[in-house]
């Protein structure tokens, strides 16, 4: 098959009444038209296999991560999703793994009506880069360097799941089957936090999403609002599989887990009902875990106040 | 080195008063805002190792090709160049490739104003995916499906030089020292032509630019256009290296070679002076090859209107 065939057969859909690019898949470029007031956001995320997921996996499943790891980062903006490139290197031309990957990929962008717009394919080591476009109104973007002293630190969903399914899958421990199976479903098909990041706009200071564990993504707002934290360890919400694990195993995957794709923000201490009425509206739960503070660095406490010494790093995508 | 210091040290720059994002690289996404009126143009390429390029091959002409390559899209959609990101899988953090890498990337970058604004950097084989952002007034980008009857057709440059020295590379021929050299300069430091695809903005009706070999190119043009051409081969601006060589190879080269990266376009034959202009304003040489037609296909005829019969592939990625 050739690179035009497989992307008209794999990627090219027939147009949908809902598409928002003025000009998609099959010119040099494609074109999008923004509305007044409104920004772009953009966002790149490259995968590589062997690094971000396992040699074989499940391409359905792919597809999906793929696209939500983007998704997860306009919600870390407050940004609406509107389309994506796909770059995509191949070994073979593999037609099960395409309709596989194309089926998880357009599933997800289906729901969050984001439309892909173009992109490249080509033969080489498997590696999948995603570009997400997003909107949102000018100044309204959540960014991270606008946290403010006495800012609640918020974190949504559970955290810790996906980490304790990866060790698992990497013979760091084992666990049983049905728990490996659930934990599973947080590594592997992760769902962005989209409709919390858009409920969001207006009430949160500063956002990111957590990506390589709360910690050090935490640290990025601190780091860029210049400012501190203490974290209640206590308070932090545990995914479900991890709950049953020790207490070590615990308070490590939650600090410095990985594969979350929560919304990690920061808001006024008077916007608390506001945040919960935004968590509410997308039906995502959401857990006060700490303050923002003048000192920098972030202190860990229990939940008695007291100060926890944990040996903890962040992912890096180069260690 | 960690992840955010090999960004910080080879790719975060001062701010410039050029630059345009809002936002732009350490956060989740970056922010563009469009004038009234525009609409943003978006391009992505991938480029492999061992498939685009060598293994090994020089960083600093690496970091230019794989922009230019994406400028070139611009360029055939009469896009001003913005922005783009840059999203690069390493096997490992090779310092002194990094400042090479980087150095041509940003010089091209520079000299086209076009502004790094976010990406990801990974551990993996080495793949350059960069995603391009330019801007053209609603309604004027050059696109691929309005050819018309009757429309000269235009290419720019001089074509075939790049396949040339590829050849040599893969040793399917030798060439002399200096006529390799001479051509690699067109392999592996392509110079877009944006400044002619925004002069042709209002005269050309149809754009591209020929990367995989003119006529499977122009071939993109027809199909999406409904129509066919026919083209003089023996008007093909030949490279300067190539012209040393035999008839055989000149024509395959120029008509199927591929790595031009030149303007391919068709305006109508009453906007001749136009373009030529046009040409002049863009310090860019550009040569009338052929006609657009009703009758699909295209006809290679010689300088005489003789049929020439060749066979020839256009370069397929996965081939």
């Amino acid at each position: 098959m050739s690179e035009f065939d497989l992307i008209a057969r794999y990627f090219v859909r027939p147009a949908h009444p809902k598409n928002r690019a003025a000009l998609g898949i099959g010119d040099d470029c494609a074109l999008l038209t923004q509305k007044n007031g409104m920004q772009t956001a953009i966002s790149s995320d490259m995968l590589v296999e062997g690094r971000h997921f396992f040699a074989g996996a499940d391409a359905y499943k792919l597809g999906h991560k793929s696209l939500a790891v983007n998704l997860s980062d306009l919600a870390a903006m407050g940004a609406e999703p509107v389309a994506f490139t796909l770059a995509l290197s191949l070994p073979n031309v593999d037609e099960q793994w395409l309709a596989k990957f194309s089926g998880g990929l357009f599933a997800l962008a289906d729901e969050h009506n984001c439309e892909l717009i173009g992109g490249d394919t080509t033969k080489g080591p498997l590696n999948i880069c995603i570009t997400i476009f997003g909107q949102t109104a000018i100044g309204l973007a959540l960014r991270r360097d606008t946290a403010q002293i006495g800012d609640d630190i918020w974190v949504s969903g559970t955290l810790g799941d996906a980490r304790l399914a990866l060790g698992a899958l990497y013979k760091e421990y084992e666990l049983d089957a049905k728990v490996l199976n659930a934990a599973s479903v947080r590594l592997h098909t992760p769902q962005p936090r989209v409709a919390l990041g858009l409920a969001l706009r207006g009430i949160a200071h500063a956002a990111l999403d957590v990506s390589d564990g709360l910690i050090g993504d935490l640290g990025h707002i601190l780091k860029k609002s210049g400012l501190g934290a203490s974290l209640n360890v206590d308070a932090l919400p545990i995914g479900a599989m991890l709950q049953k694990q020790s207490l070590e195993m615990r308070r490590r995957f939650t600090l410095a887990g990985g594969d979350d794709y929560e919304l990690c923000f920061t808001a006024p201490v008077s916007r608390r009902e506001a945040v919960l009425g935004a968590a509410l509206s997308a039906n995502t739960p959401v857990t006060r875990i700490g303050s923002i503070e003048a000192a920098t660095g972030t202190r860990l406490l229990d939940s008695d106040g007291k100060s926890i010494d944990l040996q903890l790093t962040s992912f890096d995508h180069f260690a």
